[in-house]
């Protein structure tokens, strides 16, 4: 088992470029003097997104005293990746906040035939950066040591047809032991051209889900799966 | 396998309060004819909200001419049950729509020590009457044929201590297939009485989560085991 995440480890956990000289950004410096009431000499974890991190004392220079030797997590050895759809009005952020806390290692957007929204580039771009900072306050609450991959935005019949991906399908069997990547359609289902791209089908349970909550269905599945649950005992 | 959804049946699910002379009410109907703009004649399936369901066809007077006859979903034997901490501030909203598609059968709002939240009778009835319209519209929305129980607010203390219920900790063992309830504990954490009122702990994964993921995360995993999955394969 492979814990990407630092739970039971003292204090607030915070993102830096060098786990050599530790430097808060003054965002990240803000939270943790102000909401978190953090004192000089207080203690925490810090990591560089990638799999290091080391134990730190806390101090209001933003200069964090570093404690002991950096540490890493390996990698999974497969990627956990949930893709999902983009759907006019819905709340992306919500899913990606999840995922990322949940422990999955790959967020892919989809845009999906029936997904309405079409975004150009510079819309694309803003949003991107708005979901990299997301994922980034999700990972620092969670206290992962790896950042999830953001990849944003994709055509779901390009996404669909790679090996490996299945496609969540009411009906179809259950997330399995060997279960790596999941993309969930939107709100009005896959269109016919992408059913046929989809290779294999799995199915995130017996109700009917919203497409947020599928998603967030299969990063909880995904990452059990991993863990070596079994869903095929019926 | 029992499956209180009925996913892949035809148009919309509404709830009536008698299958034998369907009446929807304005809400709804309101909701049919503008947002999901049924015609007269479109087939949908209408449910009391106890388990017993029927096919009929929408009309605009809000009166479901009915087909075929009531069919009956049996409940299942050990009810899954899902108790999280009212945080001030997060969104038990989310939760409880969540918990409801997902296919729990029993929501537990609870009070926790760390709860802060501190509510009077008044504001805690008019919750109530706000939460379960919520359990019921996420149950049109994922079909299901028995609305969830909804009990609140209930103090933490005393729903820890009942036999069955295991108190969400980290590193503590996977839920497992015998697995019925879940209790979650507010952002920060079970208080020292609490835990000490704790028979049986679980564990939700590797990652640290936000009440409210947990709270999402316990419903799809006891869903999954009561289906039959096993999370002790490590």
């Amino acid at each position: 088992m492979i814990r990407d995440g630092l739970a039971g480890s003292a204090g607030p956990h915070v993102f830096v470029d060098s786990l050599d000289a530790m430097v808060v950004d003054e965002h990240d410096l803000a939270h943790l003097s102000k909401s978190l009431r953090m004192r000089d000499g207080d203690p925490l974890t810090a990591s560089d997104g990638k799999g290091a991190w080391r134990h730190g004392r806390f101090d209001s220079s933003g200069i964090i005293e570093p404690e002991g030797t950096v540490q890493r997590v390996e990698a999974r050895e497969e990627q956990l990746t949930v893709a999902f759809s983009l759907v006019k009005g819905n709340k992306p952020e919500l899913v990606i906040q999840k995922l990322t806390e949940i422990g999955i290692d790959r967020i892919v957007v989809l845009a999906a035939e029936r997904s309405i929204v079409k975004w150009d580039h510079t819309k694309v771009e803003r949003n991107h950066e708005r979901w990299k900072r997301i994922i980034r306050e999700a990972a620092m609450q969670s206290h992962r040591v790896r950042l999830p991959e953001l990849t944003a935005v994709v055509p779901a019949l390009e996404w669909l047809a790679q090996p490996g991906v299945a496609g969540a399908h009411f009906g179809a069997p259950e997330i399995g032991v060997a279960s790596r990547s999941v993309a969930i359609g939107p709100e009005g289902g896959w269109a016919p051209s992408e059913v046929g791209a989809i290779v294999e089908s799995v199915s995130l349970g017996d109700t009917v889900l919203r497409a947020e909550t599928a998603a967030i269905a299969a990063g909880v599945l995904l990452c059990a799966a991993a863990r070596g649950a079994r869903f095929d005992g019926r």
